[in-house]
């Protein structure tokens, strides 16, 4: 059991959480889609869902984003990733953001996202 | 119009914002240069710019920022990017960085960079 | 002199400092091996030992870990990574994690981490 009062720790896998949440603050690992054989846009509808639920999980929301980082495996498919996101934001609480290319550690993987959201 | 007064948010574009403050902490979406046809080091020297504007909006400066991250497009300029980065680097208040190579969203950019800063 | 009383630089390099600290958070700058000539899980055994150290001297340690990016210069090794990581890893303290590809500004670099860590 920790003894850090002060953090908690969520969505606990093997080797990480994905999310741990400090001083009102949730930092969220690296989340992929569900169905990696979806293509760039599948997949980002996929991880914002599982962002949005995420932080529904901890009652906070999309409109509390501060930032989020996004990897693509292929920056060309920028655009696709793009119609996701574009579909899922809210205009009036757009977070910050920055995107790059890397490789994922799933080849099938298009996209994953970190964020970083304050609580409500 | 946004519900969230404790997060306030600056130079929104199309799909995000430049800058997202939260709790005295500003979290600052990729800067990229808006010369793109300029060298590694003209590019630094234009995102470095970009970013003192941005945190004097904000009523802060270089002193206070706390992390920077650097993308690359091409890890072998390193050394360009650091020509920049000293000649502009407050030796009193070097943040924490990090450096590594990635594809970004134009062909033409070189560099990008994000940070978190505090306020005053 | 710095006149930021409520940040603190540690570890401070030519360009950068390795930790900054603010409002009770630490921002970690990129941690890479000191022995280069190692294979992906030396090198992650070495970054992690310093991360340790580096959380020591703030009087912390791993169990305040909150969020940690890792950049591999092959994901292809992420195997050997997860090794050195899984018997580093504070089981009940787990950070939120992102694992991505990016070449590093030393060729022989396999591994950089970043974090932040919530002070105690």
């Amino acid at each position: 059991m920790s003894k850090n009062a002060d953090i908690s720790r969520h969505l606990e896998e093997e080797r990480l959480a994905g999310v741990v949440v400090h001083n009102g603050i949730a930092y969220l690992a690296g989340q992929v889609a569900d169905d990696a054989s979806l293509d760039t846009e599948g997949q980002t509808v996929d991880v914002l869902r599982q962002i949005d639920a995420l932080l529904a999980s901890l009652g906070t929301d999309k409109s509390r984003i501060l930032s989020v980082q996004i990897f693509l495996t292929d920056i060309g498919e920028i655009g696709a990733m793009n119609r996701a996101w574009d579909a899922w934001l809210d205009p009036t609480n757009k977070p910050a953001r920055a995107t790059v290319e890397a490789k994922l550690a799933v080849p099938e993987w298009r996209v994953e996202m970190t964020a970083i959201a304050a609580l409500k």
